[in-house]
């Protein structure tokens, strides 16, 4: 029996459905309904083109005209030039402002291609099919798009949202399981910040999402999708509740850019990240230690690392920590927990505290 | 007696105020109110800085960080590898979402860190300082922000609103009377397409704008942002009226792009088109000769070409016109007049009757 859900991610006129079962990115109804001419421009990566781009690109060519552009595949090419081959391919195929752009990779190619949507003649329609589990639980919802700079990630970028997503796991098929975990690290991150039940239920089902169980899959990137939905409603250009979904980011963003993009991926910097997190709240008194261990194991249960890179010092942390784009005073914004479920922000000015945590998680 | 003058751009929560006036980049108060935090990045451009930028600087440094960057100046550097330059000096000098960026320049560098603002962090604030008469006139108001690519001008971009703009008169005693017309032909512009009192007040005072004299400039910039003000107000995004602003520009940015930017000022071709779409709208019955006379004269007057450069054919303009970004089916969309102060769209099918007129304006 073929699983479908739709969710709706309710944005007043910029409101848009996620598309989340198995077999979707065959039925490309689902596509066409959106799309408001006869021009499309799929951007894919050098990993996913080669095996999902020929169909998509024979299935859609019957009734439109369809370009389409490959770029590298990972972080490292999240760059403005390599953004600028997606202009030069919509301008020399002469692209108007009717066209649509198709984001067909993971969160990457996500964020890149919404970022073109958002700034070709200022703005063209995209959706996005991500290929990757992170993604469809992570940039599906939120809007955020945009491009890194040498000195910093996300750092150049738009508030644009999609017209729809199209989450299909039958795609997951093919991902490395290095990468099923990464998604994972996002997953329990809203058991996490928002949802104990849903943390409960990871627990006890994690080896069905390792063995890409399909109805456990589309049932945990749908609470994923509708936890992050209900915040980005509350607060789309995040000015507060919406940083809580940051949980784990800061110290990943430090890991990230200090080992480079690639070397580790973003949803096991994530971990290490929400186990830091979790030891800083252990540390103010508000977790416990029961519910700390039960953080790292699940993580560790999902594939993911749960200790820092050997090589970073905790001032490598600090100073990469000082530049996050979500701290407002001179101190680092933090995301803590106050319990298993229930997600605080907290403005540290104790960077002794910082660096103790981090440097006990090296040998613990 | 000190004249100053403040219109307010009415866009519901991104609404701002201009001001309009002699000397009023010595009271820097009117920057500092509109400011968030203490951090400020001037752009600027290797023309203008010499002239003003030190001054500025010392004045606002008195209370706030200001670091500042210098681009090269012209359309020419209107690109995505100057804008990264902007994003360079950001995050070199540690800029969080509270930062304030400040235009000091021409349309160019309006354009260029008003998206600069818009896309870093995905968003922070800015203002603009215009010092041509051009960019006082029509940057001022509209949030349209953006650089150029090979294939197109402006293609790549934001609809992004300034939290102030600062037309002050007196910078433009240091400009060229080549600039200053390219100016005027903007402000003819408003006349045309929507209010013909104020061509005839152009018809008549049009020797006092040449003269700089600074009450007639700051009338004749006032009128002109309070038109597009309202014209921007009701079509914000550019699906409909708006389109009415690009009188003359359908031809003038095919002139820009075949001659290479810089070569023509925009101003110069955008009057080239004005009397272009004037013949054309003859041609159709709308415009008496009279009117069309008075039309290439005013823009004479201002000292502006009125013929097409000399090397630039019919299919020329054809071949840029068809990739214009207002082109919404196949055919080429003008801004044609019904009379001297009312514009209308018209979808031209008809690449014969727009070559015939070309084909004319060289030899009459």
């Amino acid at each position: 029996m073929k699983v479908k859900e739709t969710l709706n991610v309710n944005l007043g006129n910029r409101s848009y459905p996620i598309y989340i079962g198995s077999g979707l990115l065959k039925d490309y109804t689902l596509i066409e309904k959106h799309l408001i001419s006869q021009q499309v421009l799929i951007v894919s990566n050098d990993t996913v083109a080669p095996i999902y781009l020929d169909a998509l690109i024979t299935q859609l060519s019957a009734s439109i005209k369809v370009d389409s552009v490959v770029l590298p595949d990972g972080e490292a090419f999240k760059t403005l030039a390599q953004l600028n081959k997606i202009f030069d391919s919509l301008l020399s195929n002469k692209h108007n402002r009717q066209t649509t752009l198709i984001a067909l990779g993971g969160g990457v190619i996500g964020d890149m291609t919404g970022f073109a949507a958002a700034s070709y003649q200022r703005g063209v329609n995209f959706i996005q099919v991500p290929t990757t589990l992170l993604s469809q639980v992570d940039s599906s919802v939120g809007g955020k798009t945009g491009v890194n700079h040498p000195l910093g990630k996300n750092m150049i970028g738009a508030f644009y949202q999609p017209k729809c997503v199209i989450a299909d796991t039958s795609v997951l098929s093919t991902l490395p399981d290095k990468e099923l975990s990464a998604g994972l690290a996002e997953i329990i991150k809203y058991g996490a910040i928002c949802d104990h039940s849903f943390f409960e239920w990871l627990e006890k089902n994690m080896h069905l999402l390792l063995a890409k169980d399909p109805k456990a899959l589309i049932y945990a990137i749908k609470i994923s999708c509708e936890r992050k939905a209900e915040i980005v409603a509350k607060d789309e250009l995040e000015t507060g509740i919406r940083a809580t979904l940051n949980f784990g980011h800061t110290f990943g963003h430090a890991i990230e850019t200090h080992m480079g993009y690639g070397e580790w991926l973003h949803g096991e910097a994530v971990a290490v990240g929400m186990c830091l997190a979790a030891k800083i709240s252990k540390e103010l008194g508000w977790l416990s230690d029961r519910e700390c261990d039960r953080l790292s194991s699940l993580c560790a249960k999902a594939g993911l690392p749960v200790h820092k890179p050997k090589k970073m010092q905790p001032h490598d942390f600090i100073k990469h920590m000082k530049l996050d784009k979500k701290n407002v005073t001179g101190s680092i914004r933090l995301v803590l927990l106050k319990s298993i479920g229930e997600a605080v922000l907290f403005e540290c000015k104790d960077n002794a505290l910082i660096s103790k945590i981090i440097d006990a998680n090296m040998s613990d």
